[in-house]
């Protein structure tokens, strides 16, 4: 047994009676989590100045420190956070159904916590604790694996997290931090303890996370998202659109990497673009064919079209007709958002329909794809599976159910035989 | 490209026009098959008969055989199965919720099939127009392969199927059959065309298709069924519903493998398990330590518990408590069904919510366990997988969902400058 598997155990046995604690307890513990953070402000910040001393002195990327520093603020929105949470209403023991199958044999769904839940995540510290309330609030246990830039931060925060835990009387092994990347691969062998796992990272990383493993994983490996501009657009709008939805956060999921323009607006929306692109970020174009001819661009190559630049970049295509963009889109996207701009109903309803992805836009940008923006408080991550949860995932998605039926010494020979029959009656 | 794998790719460009599909034409798809099987009947009947002399020939067992044949009430069944689901509701469509993100921005939820979904099913031949019935009825695509030895049942019914999706106007390529067993190995590979794989058949062969496929997989590879004789059992009940959880279809997934007593009324149980157990078929009890001297048995190895029989044989041991009971069954179950014999609530209340099972049943039958029995009309498999669908999976577990965002010209970068604020009032 290994060490990970051994941590793993532990924290599947926690999780039984996780399932079975209250939901005060829960937001107890979420309560003063906040007020733990609140108080060690302070020393949090100083461990985090810590990492921060060795991220600099080993010459990691300005970009990764920038999300790796803590801050007062976000230390504020942290505790935030955390009480809003603890106000939201519990997830489970939500009756979905009940039904009365024979008298006195009644059948309910009812939500429940999945149970274990496995979570990579990337150098943002304040990520471990807006994980791991998420589950806490949801009665699931987690096992966080956050990076080694963020190791004393994390190291802190997770202190916190269950000293939290076992102040409001819960199990600190509902939670387990693992901080060598040797453990990774440990912990993808860990299916008969862990139920879910999701990483959060490169492609690359969540593409290898999902070939080795057999624990369901729920997560996006690419975020190609695409805006066609539809021949009746509001052609100022799409331009805003798209270089919002481009330069407001390029490396983001859900940033765009195609556009796909009708070609009897191809023209009036290459002027509108060349007006105000100046007003955002510097963006390379990459066009093929007859689009090259519109705004300044590069040619683009077949593999450009699929591709997630995570950069000011993006391809541009003509189409004649929502039809083929449609196809455009569900061939070469990955079922992360995508957006028609149109003021022509029958347009959106064909796109809306036809278009196989979690989320499907009109007249907005692909950015709002997020699970604070959808009203959800926070997400554990955004899913591409179309199993479970799809989309950015909150609460809801890191709930499962069970059925309960209870009866009265029924018997099935009797209903199979004919002596008795169900009623099958919602109640 | 493999021939799967081009039957796959039609299957898949059918699924976005299946999934904008009118629940009219699915409906009258389902209709015009009831009809041609009535009309056919005597042809189906024919063509079954030719696979039951090849079976025979063959020296197939007798319980395959009777699986393989169909009949003048089966086939009644079947229509009769048909019109039922014809007439329920359509479970895509549904809005799951609708929110207001901001003034002119709208956010909703919106039930829409999987898309592809392969079915790979046993020697029945009903089972291909039920299977294929439920994925038609929730705009699902299907590529189903049924088992060798109903190949010409298998066919005609295919043709039936396809012939009523054609007359409905509905696109023949939104089912496919499969014929050899080399094309499941195929199949498994074709993740970038089928979205679900539902395998039924033996636990060898589940596991199998789990181990080799990155294409989500919903099934159970084994159904480690227990029933706890709680201390506060009405113990007749019980001992009635232990011999019919095991002996009324003892091949099932649902029926019982593992008997817990209390040692309170391990004595009681074994007196009255004993004066009824000659009304049931005869039953084989493997049992450990004191359960041993209750009842006739033989001695249960370690490996017994945790063990599918598929037979009329089950294991028995003594548990001290409730919570010993629960330990053993989330240890050794499958996450299957459980239930407690329990005249006391408190009992029930702790079962309930610390068993970690799709289903958790009070002083029932776990032989309950099935989509017929719980109303759902018919179901696909039962999922012991707790992501997505748990339990027997009806036309509920068919249907993903999507977010559908309705703006006016919206951009993410006023509201991360706090120029904009979002409102997120649920409609």
């Amino acid at each position: 047994m290994t060490n990970t598997e051994l941590t793993a155990s532990k924290v599947k046995r926690a999780s039984v009676f996780a399932a079975s604690s209250s939901a005060e307890s829960r937001n107890d513990a979420l309560k003063l989590a906040a007020e733990l953070i609140e108080k060690r402000r302070g020393e949090i910040l100083a461990e985090n100045n810590k990492d921060l001393a060795f991220a600099k002195e080993a010459g990691l990327a300005a970009p990764l420190i920038k999300r790796l520093a803590l801050s007062d603020d976000k230390i504020s929105a942290l505790v935030d956070g955390l009480l809003g949470l603890a106000s939201l209403e519990d997830p489970n023991g939500k009756v979905r159904f009940k039904r009365e199958l024979d008298k006195d044999l009644v059948l309910s769904c009812v939500s429940c916590p999945i149970g274990v839940i496995g979570v990579v995540f990337e150098a943002r510290p304040e990520a471990l604790v807006q994980i791991a309330s998420l589950c806490i609030k949801s009665g699931n246990c987690a096992i966080l694996k956050g990076g080694r830039e963020a190791t004393l931060s994390n190291r802190i925060l997770f202190e916190i997290m269950t000293d939290a835990l076992i102040r409001a009387g819960l199990d600190c092994d509902m939670l387990a931090l693992l901080e060598s990347r040797e453990e990774i691969t440990e912990l993808l062998a860990c299916d008969k303890y862990v139920d879910l796992l999701i990483p959060r990272g490169s492609n690359t990383f969540v593409r290898y996370i999902m070939d080795n493993t057999n624990i369901p994983v729920m997560g996006h490996a690419a975020g190609v998202c695409h805006i066609y501009v539809d021949k009746d657009a509001d052609i100022t709008s799409a331009s805003h659109i798209v270089c919002d939805a481009k330069t407001q956060y390029p490396a983001a999921c859900n940033a765009v990497e195609t556009v796909l323009v009708h070609k009897d607006v191809a023209n009036r929306f290459a002027e509108e673009y060349n007006k105000i692109c100046g007003d955002y970020p510097q963006i390379t174009v990459r066009a093929v064919g007859d689009a090259a001819k519109l705004v300044e661009s590069v040619e683009a190559s077949e593999e450009d079209f699929g591709k997630e630049f995570s950069d000011n970049v993006f391809t541009l295509a003509i189409v004649d007709s929502t039809e083929n963009a449609i196809l455009h889109i569900n061939k070469y996207g990955s079922g992360h958002t995508d957006c028609i701009i149109t003021e022509n109903d029958e347009a959106w309803a064909l796109f809306s329909r036809l278009v196989d992805s979690a989320g499907v836009y009109r007249n907005c940008s692909t950015r709002f794809a997020d699970g604070f923006r959808y009203g959800f408080g926070a997400e554990v991550g955004i899913s591409t599976s179309k199993l479970h949860a799809r989309g950015p995932v909150g609460l809801d998605g890191l709930v499962t159910y069970k059925y309960l039926l209870e009866g009265s010494g029924q018997t099935v020979c009797d209903y199979a035989s004919g002596k008795k029959k169900f009623t099958h009656k919602d109640l």
